[in-house]
C-alpha cells in the first residue's frame, strides 16, 4: 500500500470541484491538455519525462480517512463533496507523448479526457512531475549529445530535494545518461549505479597512500582512485606506484580541467598506465563537457546542472482546458484570451512529419469536436505521436516501472537521430522545427 | 511505519563504509560539517531550512530487508558491511542552525559527531534536504522582504518535482510567506492552504456570468473572482454587478501589472468597490514584487520563482569531513588542498556579534580538538547559532513537524530583524556581515 498522492493538489482544484458539484457542471465531458507555450531557456527541443512515474501516482490518487479527514477539518469542501472523493478513481482517458520523445511548443504532450471534476483534480500532480522530470531530460540531452560516446554519470543528487532527486536520476538516465550514483533510484527504476570515493576517504585516512591501498584492496585494482585531495601530480604518482599500471581510473574534481586533464593524461601515459581512464566530475554543465570534447577525458561524472535542469528547473508547461461539452452535448473549444498567456482551444491530434527520416515539423491537428482525428493525407511519413496511457481508467502497465525507463531510453536515442543537424547545437535558439497547426477534417 | 530513506545516498558512501570496514578506519570518531563556501546568486544572507525535515527523515534511515537485497543483489557491499547495515542507528550527535536562521558562507549550518561509519552514510540525505530547503528559505525571505505588509502565498506546486512542492511550500512558509495552495504541505505541516479558481472554471460554464455566479453561490460574496479570462474590464465590471460592492477580490494573472493594477483599482473604485482585494499571481519573483510596490496591489500569489530559487535552484552546501581522529585517539583536522574548492578543517563554534542588536559579523572559532568552543570574551553580545538537534542518537522532537515549523517561522522573523539595512536591498553583491574566523582557546 503505497501513500496516497491525492493532496498533491492545490486548494483551488477542490473548491472549483466543490462548486461544480453544485451547479451541476462537475460532470460535462472536458478535454484537459499539458503542454508547453516556448521551449524555456532558448532551447532547440524538449524531452518528454515523467509520465510513466505519473500513471504510478495516478493509481494511489486515492482520498483515504486521513486525507478527507483534513479536508472537512480545514472546511475545504463541504460533505457532498467529500463523499464523491471518497469514491474517487479517474475513470477517463489520458493520451500523451512517450517518455523519451521529443516536445515542441504547443506540443499536447499529455491530454486527460474524463468529466471536469475527474480531470480538474489532477493538475497539480501532472504538472509537478512531468514539468520536473522534463527539464532535467531536456538538459541531460544536451548534456549526452556534448558528450558523445564517452559516458556519462548523474551525480547530482545532493543538489535536489531528497524525492526529485530519484525523479531526476531517472530522466537523465531516458535522455541517454548510463548510469546514477542514487542508489533509490537503481532500486526504484533499475538504473546502473556508480561511485567509489570522496574526499573524505583520503582524509580519513592517515595518508594518501593509506587511503589509496585501503581503497585498492578492498576494491581492486580496477577501481577509480580520487587523486586531487592533496597535489593532484603527487597523487597521480601515488596511485600509480601503489595500484600499478592496471589502475582502472582517476577522477579530478577540482581546478582547470582541460589543462589538468592533459596534464594527468601525459603523466598517465609516461608511468605506463595508458589504459588508466580519467574520470571528471567539477562542476561540469554541457558547455563545459563541450569544451572538453578534444581533451583527454574518458567519463564525465554530472551533479548540479543536470538536476536543476541547467538553468531551466522547471519545463513552464502549463495544464488547460481546451473543450468541453455544453449542457446540450455539443463539444465546445475554449482557451483564456490574454495575449501574453493565450492557448489554442480544441482537441489535437500531433504527428511530426519528416522527409528522408529527418524532423520537418510538429504538425498538430486542431479539432472541435471529439472525434479521434487522423494524419494528414499529404503527410504520409507523419509519425504519429500520441500513445494511450490510460483507458477508461485502466492504466496500461507497459509504461510503469523499471521496464517503462528502459523503452523510454531506447525511444529518446531513436527520435533523437531524427533530429536536424541544427537541433543538437548548444547556443539559444529558436525550436529546430516549426509547429504547424491545420484544422482537422 | 514510514518507508525507509536509506537508500538516498550516494553509492560511493556504500563504497567508502565497506573498504573502511575492511582496514579499520570505520570506527574513527569523525567530526563532518555541512556548509556552504559562498552564497549563490550574489545574495546578501542565506536562510537554513530544512533541518526539521531532515531529523525525521534520520528516524526512517533503516536498512530494512528490502534495501538489504538490493544492495546484496547489486553487489554494493559484501556481507560484512550487509551486517553492519542491518543493524544501523544512528547514534551520533547533531548540532546546528535552526531552521528560519541566516547564514553566510562558512556557517557551520550541521556538524554531524560519529564514526566515520555512522557520518559518512548521511552525506546525501542532509545535503538534499538542506540545499533544496534553504535555496527555496532564501529567495522567500527575499520575496517576504520585497512585499513588505502584505500578504504573500506559495502557488508553485506545479513547477516543483511534486515532493520538492511540498517541503517548498513549508521553506517559503518558515521565511515569511503567510500561505500555500498545496493541501499536502497543509496536511503534513500545519500551514494555512488557500486557493479559489482557475481559468478552466471560468471556460466550463457556458458563460463567465454563469462560472462568476456560481462561484459566489457556493463559495460566498467574499470569494476571489479571477477576472482575466476574457477582457479584464469587461470581467471586472460583470465581478461586481454579480457579487455586489461586498465582493472579497479579484485575481489577475496576466499583463502587465503595475499598470493592470491600477486600472483595475480604479475601476473598483468607481464601482463602489472600495474593500475588493486585488490579488496579482503573474510570473512574480522579489524584483516584479519590489516594482508593485506603489501600485494598488493587496497581496501577491508566488509560484515558479520561489520553488525553484528564483534563479538559484540549490544552495550548494557541500558535506565535509573536517575532524577525525588518529589511531591513538588524538583529534586532527583535515581539509581538502585544492584552491578553488578549499574547505576549513576543525570543528567550529559559531556566534553572531550584535552591536545594538544588529548584526555585525558570522564569528566561527575554530578548534582542532574535540572540546566544546566556547564565545570570544570580547563580543559578550554575541548569539550563540548552534542548537543539539541530536545527542547520542536521540532526536530532538521539538525540531519536528508543525510545532517545528511554527517556531521555525518565528525564529526567522526574529533574527531577520538582526540584518542591517543594506543586507535587505535585492541587488547582488556581497554577504551583509563578514565571515571572521578565530582560534578557539
Amino acid at each position: 500500500m503505497h501513500p496516497s498522492t491525492a493532496l498533491h493538489t492545490d486548494r483551488y482544484e477542490l473548491t472549483m470541484l466543490d462548486a461544480a458539484l453544485k451547479d451541476g457542471t462537475a460532470h460535462r465531458p472536458c478535454v484537459f491538455e499539458l503542454f508547453s507555450r516556448r521551449l524555456s531557456g532558448g532551447r532547440r527541443f524538449g524531452v518528454v519525462a515523467g509520465t510513466g512515474r505519473l500513471l504510478s501516482l495516478l493509481r494511489d490518487f486515492r482520498f483515504g480517512d486521513d486525507e478527507l479527514r483534513f479536508l472537512r477539518d480545514e472546511r475545504v469542501v463541504d460533505a457532498a463533496t467529500l463523499e464523491f472523493l471518497a469514491g474517487y478513481r479517474f475513470s477517463g482517458s489520458i493520451t500523451g507523448y512517450r517518455e523519451g520523445e521529443l516536445y515542441f511548443p504547443g506540443s499536447p504532450i499529455v491530454t486527460v479526457e474524463s468529466s471536469f471534476a475527474e480531470g480538474v483534480i489532477l493538475e497539480t500532480l501532472a504538472l509537478s512531475v512531468v514539468n520536473h522530470d522534463s527539464a532535467v531530460a531536456t538538459a541531460a540531452s544536451r548534456m549526452s549529445i556534448a558528450a558523445g560516446d564517452r559516458p556519462l554519470a548523474e551525480m547530482g543528487s545532493r543538489r535536489a530535494g531528497e524525492e526529485s532527486a530519484v525523479a531526476a536520476a531517472r530522466a537523465a538516465f531516458i535522455a541517454g545518461f548510463g548510469a546514477t550514483s542514487n542508489l533509490e533510484a537503481g532500486r526504484s527504476w533499475g538504473i546502473p549505479t556508480m561511485g567509489t570515493a570522496a574526499h573524505a576517504w583520503t582524509l580519513l585516512h592517515d595518508t594518501e597512500e593509506d587511503a589509496f591501498r585501503s581503497q585498492i584492496q578492498a576494491l581492486g585494482v580496477g577501481t577509480t582512485l580520487l587523486i586531487d585531495t592533496y597535489d593532484i601530480r603527487a597523487g597521480v604518482n601515488l596511485a600509480i606506484r601503489v595500484a600499478g599500471t592496471d589502475l582502472g581510473g582517476v577522477r579530478i574534481d577540482s581546478g582547470d580541467l582541460p589543462i589538468v586533464a592533459a596534464a594527468v593524461r601525459a603523466q598517465l601515459d609516461d608511468l605506463g598506465a595508458t589504459n588508466t581512464k580519467i574520470t571528471v566530475t567539477s562542476d561540469l554543465d554541457e558547455y563545459a563537457i563541450a569544451s572538453l570534447a578534444a581533451s583527454p577525458v574518458d567519463a564525465y561524472g554530472v551533479g548540479t546542472s543536470v538536476v536543476t535542469g541547467s538553468g531551466v528547473p522547471t519545463s513552464g508547461m502549463v495544464f488547460k482546458l481546451v473543450a468541453r461539452q455544453d449542457a446540450a452535448g455539443s463539444w465546445i473549444s475554449v482557451a483564456k484570451a490574454s495575449t501574453d498567456k493565450g492557448s489554442k482551444g480544441g482537441r489535437k491530434a500531433a504527428f511530426r512529419t519528416l522527409d528522408r527520416g529527418t524532423a520537418t515539423s510538429e504538425l498538430i491537428a486542431v479539432s472541435d469536436g471529439f472525434e479521434s482525428v487522423d494524419g494528414p493525407d499529404e503527410h504520409p511519413r507523419a509519425r504519429a505521436l500520441q500513445t494511450a496511457f490510460v483507458t477508461a481508467g485502466d492504466i496500461d502497465t507497459a509504461f510503469e516501472g523499471a521496464g517503462g525507463v528502459s523503452a523510454a531510453r531506447a525511444h529518446h536515442a531513436h527520435v533523437r537521430e531524427e533530429l536536424p543537424v541544427r537541433a543538437l547545437a548548444l547556443s539559444r535558439s529558436d525550436p529546430a522545427i516549426p509547429t504547424v497547426y491545420v484544422d482537422a477534417e
